[in-house]
């Protein structure tokens, strides 16, 4: 696995390091901060991010919902000192794995296996829940576009939503967005 | 917090519950097996189910993913020995912390601070999920209803609307499952 490590400590980071080496991984990075931790994963693509710091600051937190937004990714981490408010904060920020005072060599295998796991399920429920609000824009968008067509043009419904067939096969658009492309015309013409 | 508690060991168990209490958690039922699980919560209500295994076996990830599907609660799950797999198999079960060899007391709030931040961060993906299909499922049965009244009664579009919504409204119905009424009546006329 290719791992980036972000340790405020360079002592501990050191350990950690060679722990995740001792399990196999490859430690693409290590940074001290967080703060350029957007164009470190565009330029390293690990498959697991891991934090270890003594307790997350709101920086950390903006740095992370960056991250989950423009480049979703397995993330650990570790933390010496938490509360219930900061363990809301770090899974809204889209930590898969938040470990308080619970860093052991030993246990890093299993809590990176359950980070993984984790972040492929939010992925899934994600990707199903955009899936889903594409469909239902669609469904909106299309009888909208065949409202526009059956009125201007006198069209009946078949009739209206085979025109709107036939432009999205022409211009190679699904008919979701060959609907709103009549639409954004409809408003013009 | 009211903890129900699923031990296999019961000197385990009895450590465990004090660490509880002394967190000032109530203990509302202790188990030995993850059988009954379902009735347990049902009687119980518990606010978090905290379970501790030395390895998670097949009938207990079954009985976690029938509360996850019937009566959905925090569930906090330590085993002593785990693989990847097993991780995958337990957060696909609806386990919210997945802590492998790390159960000590002093880390006991902390863990489950997490397991509910991210219990109710799926709870709401899934209730956001849910919603979104019963609204493309509405439009979509809306559409079909309208369809048949159009088809059969030789109704406008717009005059087939208002003949569904009075309907709705006349039943007290939501206009969706107005529209499935219709539909389910028109296949046997």
């Amino acid at each position: 696995m290719r791992v980036l490590l972000v340790d405020d400590d360079s002592s501990r980071s050191t350990l950690l390091r060679q722990a995740l080496i001792d399990d196999d991984h490859a430690v693409v990075a290590v940074l001290a901060t967080a703060d350029d931790l957007l164009a470190a994963v565009t330029r390293h693509q690990p498959d697991v991010i891991l934090i270890d710091v003594d307790s997350p600051r709101r920086d950390l937190f903006e740095s992370l919902t960056q991250i989950s937004r423009e480049r979703p990714c397995p993330i650990v981490l570790f933390a010496a000192y938490s509360d219930a408010e900061t363990a809301r904060r770090a899974v809204q920020a889209g930590v898969s794995a938040y470990v308080v005072d619970g860093l052991a060599p030993a246990r890093l295998k299993a809590v990176i296996d359950v980070a993984i796991a984790r972040f492929e399920q939010h992925q899934a429920l994600q990707r199903e829940l955009a899936q889903t609000k594409l469909r239902l824009a669609d469904r909106r968008d299309v009888e909208r576009a065949k409202g526009v067509l059956m009125e201007r043009r006198r069209l009946s419904e078949a009739e209206a939503y085979a025109q709107l067939r036939k432009m999205a096969m022409d211009r190679k658009l699904s008919i979701g967005d060959a609907a709103r492309a009549l639409l954004a015309a409809a408003e013009l013409l």
